[in-house]
C-alpha cells in the first residue's frame, strides 16, 4: 500500500453520515445554535473523517520536509543555500520555530530530508533526521524540468511511507517546510494549477525587496514558459516545477488521507504540496485542514483552489509546520466541545423560545 | 489596594523598555525578521507588561460572570431569564463549553455570582461560586438606570477583589460573561461610548430573527434615550445602562492592569466591559488582549475603540471566555517563541545577504 497508484485508489471521501451525527449532537450542546462557529464546522468535519465521535486527536506530529532548489542560482532568495542545511540542523537541536511551536501544542517534530544539498548523513543528530533524500536539490526550473517523473514519484511515496510508518502512533498530522528558495517553486505551481498570473501569487518569502520581487516574477514566468506544465496533472507540476520537499508534503497528505486521519496545511509551501496532492486525488483534500492564511501574497488563491477557509489569520510567513502546530490547538478544542459539552437534555436547561 | 480610586492610581502604562528589548531579541530569532508576524507583536507586547523576556503565563484563569437583566422584560432575548442560573449550575458541573475549551488550554474556570435573579447560596456545587451578587439582576435599562452609582463601584470592586484574590496564584487572566439579554447593554454602551448608531452595532445575540432584532435596536434606543449616559465616564455609562456582570469584567481587568498581568477579553460582553475599563483608566488598555473578532455585529466597534486587533476570527458568539479560552494557547506559543527559539548566532545559522 505503499505505491502512489495504490494509495489513491484507497482514499475515500470524508463519511457525510458521520458528519451528520456530529452535526445533530452539536446542534443540542448547553448554547445558542452553533455558537461557537467555525469551531464546531471544524468538530463536524473531524468526525466525518475519522468516522467517529470522539475523533482521536491526541497524538500529533509536524512532519519538516526539507530540500534545496537549483532555481536558487537565479538570486531569488534573500539567504545563501546553506542556510536550509543549518536550519535542518536547528530543527535536529530544538533551536527553531517549529521545535517551540510543536511543543506548546504537544507534536513531535518529524524532521524529513528530501533532497538538501548538503550531505546530512554524517551531520551530529542525523539519526533524529528520516533520510530520503531524492537528490542534492532540484535542478533549475528557469531553465527546464525540476526533476525526473521517476524523481516526483518517489518525492511523493516517500511522504506516503511516513504518512504510513508515522500512522501507528498519530492520530493528526501537520505538514511543515525548509528549503531556501522554495516560494519560488510554490508560486510557480499555483500560477500553473489556478491560472492566476505570476505577478499576483509571487511574494517577498522570506523578505526581498521591490525590484528582487520583480526580478522574482520573471524567473517565475521563465519556468512557466519553459517547462510548460500541465495544470491538471499532479504529476506533471511536480517533475516540472515542484521541488522535493513539496513532493514529500503532497505524500503526506495522500498518506494521511488514505488512514482516515486529518492533515493540517500550513502555509503556503505546504499549499503548493496541498495543490499537487488535491490534482492526484481530490477526495484527499477533505482531510486537509487550512491551518493559516499566509502573509505570502499567493496563499489565498491557493486557499480558493483547495476550497478552505484558514482558521487562523496572524501574518505568518516562517513555513516549517508553524502555523499547522498553532492550529493544532484548535482542533483539540473543537473535540473536547464535540466530547465533553452537555445537551439541554443532559444539562436540564431551557431551551429557546419556539 | 481593593478601591476602584486607588487601584486606578496603581495602573501603569506597560514598559517600552521590555517590549523594546523583546524586539531586539525577537528579531534575531532564527527565521527570516519577525516572520512569526501578530505572535511575534504579542511575545513583544506581554514582554512589556510583564516587564520580563520570560513572561510568566503558566497559570491562567478564566473568570465568568454571572448575572441577570431587567431589560428581558422588554423580550429582547430568545431564551427565559431561567437559563441564566441554569446555566450557572451546567459551569459548576463542568458541561458548558468554558469547562471543555479551559481544560484545552489549562485554565482554570472562576464562577462569579455578580447578581444572578435566581438565589444560588443553596445550589448544589454553590461552594464553587465565587458569591458577589449586587442584586437579583439589574433593573429594566429601557425604563430607567440599570443600577445605582454604589452598585456600580460595587461590581467593579469585587472584579478588583476577585483579580487580587486570584492574583497570587494567576498569571494570564481571561474574561467571561453569562447573562440573558446581555447583548442588550452590552450594545448599548458601545452605541453610548463610541457614538455609532445602535442599529449598527445590535445584534441577534443568541439568535433572535430580523422582527425581533429591529425590536431590540428600538429597546436599545429607548434605553440611550430615557438614561442618556455620559459617554466620557465609565461610572456613568454602567451605572445607567450596564449590567452586575459587566462591571464585574471592567474591575477585573482594572485589577489585572495593576498587577501587571495580561488579561484575554473574551466577546461582545467583555468587550462592554472592556470599554467601561478603559474610560475609567486609559492605561488598563495597555493589559488587555483582544482574543477574538466576535460574529456579534458591534464587536468590530469595540475593538476599534479599544485600538485592539483581534487575534482569532472563528464566528463565535457565545461568550462564557470560550474566545477568551482559545486564545491562551497563542499567549503560551508566543512565550514559547520569545524564550525557546535560538538566535542566528546562538544557532550558527546565516544572516540574510545584506
Amino acid at each position: 500500500m505503499n505505491s502512489l497508484a495504490q494509495t489513491i485508489a484507497h482514499i475515500e471521501a470524508l463519511d457525510k453520515g458521520w458528519q451528520e451525527k456530529a452535526h445533530q449532537h452539536l446542534g443540542a450542546l448547553t448554547m445558542p445554535y452553533w455558537a461557537l462557529g467555525r469551531l464546531l464546522d471544524l468538530a463536524q468535519d473531524l468526525a466525518g473523517m475519522t468516522r467517529s465521535l470522539q475523533p482521536p486527536v491526541g497524538r500529533k506530529a509536524v512532519v519538516t520536509m526539507a530540500a534545496d532548489h537549483g532555481v536558487c542560482a537565479e538570486g531569488i532568495s534573500k539567504y545563501p543555500q546553506e542556510v536550509t542545511e543549518q536550519m535542518v540542523l536547528n530543527f535536529v537541536a530544538g533551536g527553531a520555530g517549529i521545535n517551540a511551536l510543536a511543543g506548546q501544542c504537544g507534536a513531535l517534530v518529524v524532521i524529513v530530508d528530501m533532497g538538501v544539498a548538503a550531505d546530512l548523513t554524517a551531520s551530529a543528530g542525523e539519526e533524529k533526521i528520516l533520510h530520503h533524500r531524492i537528490a542534492a536539490g532540484t535542478a533549475n526550473i528557469a531553465r527546464g524540468p525540476a526533476m525526473s517523473q521517476d524523481q516526483a514519484i518517489a518525492s511523493l511515496e516517500a511522504g506516503i511511507a511516513i504518512a504510513k510508518d508515522l500512522g501507528a502512533a498519530t492520530d493528526v498530522f501537520g505538514t511543515g517546510d525548509m528549503g531556501i528558495g522554495n516560494t519560488t517553486p510554490s508560486a510557480a505551481i499555483v500560477a500553473a494549477v489556478t491560472g492566476v498570473p505570476a505577478e499576483k501569487v509571487t511574494g517577498p518569502g522570506t523578505g526581498i525587496d521591490d525590484k528582487q520581487l520583480a526580478h522574482k516574477i520573471k524567473v517565475v514566468d521563465q519556468a512557466l514558459a519553459i517547462n510548460q506544465p500541465d495544470p491538471l496533472s499532479g504529476l506533471d507540476v511536480l517533475s516540472k516545477i515542484g521541488g522535493f520537499e513539496i513532493g514529500g508534503i503532497a505524500g503526506l497528505i495522500l498518506g494521511a488521507a488514505a488512514q482516515h486521519k486529518p492533515v493540517l496545511i500550513d502555509g503556503f509551501i505546504s499549499g503548493a504540496g496541498a495543490l499537487i496532492a488535491q490534482l492526484l486525488c481530490p477526495a484527499a483534500t477533505d482531510y486537509m485542514i487550512a491551518s493559516h492564511r499566509s502573509a505570502e501574497y499567493g496563499h489565498q488563491a491557493m486557499l480558493d483552489k483547495l476550497g478552505k477557509q484558514a482558521l487562523l489569520d496572524l501574518d505568518l510567513r516562517l513555513g516549517e509546520g508553524t502555523g499547522a502546530a498553532l492550529a493544532m490547538n484548535l482542533v483539540d478544542a473543537a473535540v473536547r466541545v464535540l466530547t465533553e459539552v452537555s445537551t439541554f437534555e443532559q444539562a436540564d436547561v431551557s431551551k429557546a423560545h419556539a
